[in-house]
């Protein structure tokens, strides 16, 4: 039951715990925050450049999910994209470290933790990815621990 | 140090564990489904109809990432824009059950679960907040616990 779209791809047999995915970088602008924050976090501190700078951040700041959300797009791009994913499971120990503020740029590392097969379905292995955000200075902004399903290759290679 | 802004607001000590909070309810539709998943979840199963019928969901549906957003939104409308919020610390065991498909309508509760004073800082506490999120058909489709700090009352009322 290969996935024609994706059998060209990294299958679960194919990764390596340890693994270290550099991502790219992203520069999060001042009209990202607005826009982001205006449909999904409408607080003061991510919308209004003078409420913001007589908050606690002293600044405009992205929501945390922003961050969260700029963070699975780079990993799409330099990872989840490349193999043979098969969706999210979802996620544990997500801690917002420090502020991202405008015109902050974001990057990082994501490292493959842990990789075991369903024990429900055999078609499917769960890669487990530990998250390291940080910003320009090199300070960590975000943590995060993604279960991610990953096809494997046809079940006749099984072991 | 009270907040000028919040000071009218429900603090910390005006907050019940057991607490249910009643969500408003949003329909998330194809446009939304696309639109979010082409800058944060680019897959073919959130991006066109075609490909997402041909996959194991049989339909487009949203990135995970979009229905935890929309439920932040929910809560903020009925909840955190009403308190003395002070920011999101972070959450753990986020598990997406089941997929939103394009033109299902989430809502739900979520509950106040523990509340605690920083142990570092006087003037926050931290609730933890369990969402329960569910479709139309009162399926469960996510479920998460997010840590949130809170303004307490002035720390000369302290105990």
């Amino acid at each position: 039951m290969t996935n024609p779209v994706t059998k060209d791809r990294r299958h679960f047999e194919d990764l390596t715990v340890g693994e270290v995915i550099e991502l790219g970088r992203i520069t999060v602008t001042k009209e990202m925050i607005i826009e982001f924050a205006s449909e999904f976090d409408p607080f003061p501190f991510h919308l209004d450049e003078a409420a913001a700078k007589a908050s606690l951040l002293g600044g405009l700041a992205s929501s945390g999910w922003q961050t969260g959300g700029l963070s699975l797009r780079l990993l799409v791009d330099a990872f989840l994209s490349k193999i043979a994913s098969a969706g999210g499971l979802g996620f544990t120990d997500l801690k917002w470290k420090a502020p991202v503020m405008a015109d902050d740029t974001i990057g990082g590392t994501v490292t493959i933790a842990e990789l075991r097969r369903s024990a429900t379905h055999k078609q499917w292995g769960i890669v487990t990815l530990d998250f390291d955000i940080r910003n320009q200075k090199d300070k960590q902004v975000m943590s995060l621990r993604l279960n991610n399903l990953v096809d494997t290759r046809s079940p006749e290679t099984l072991a």
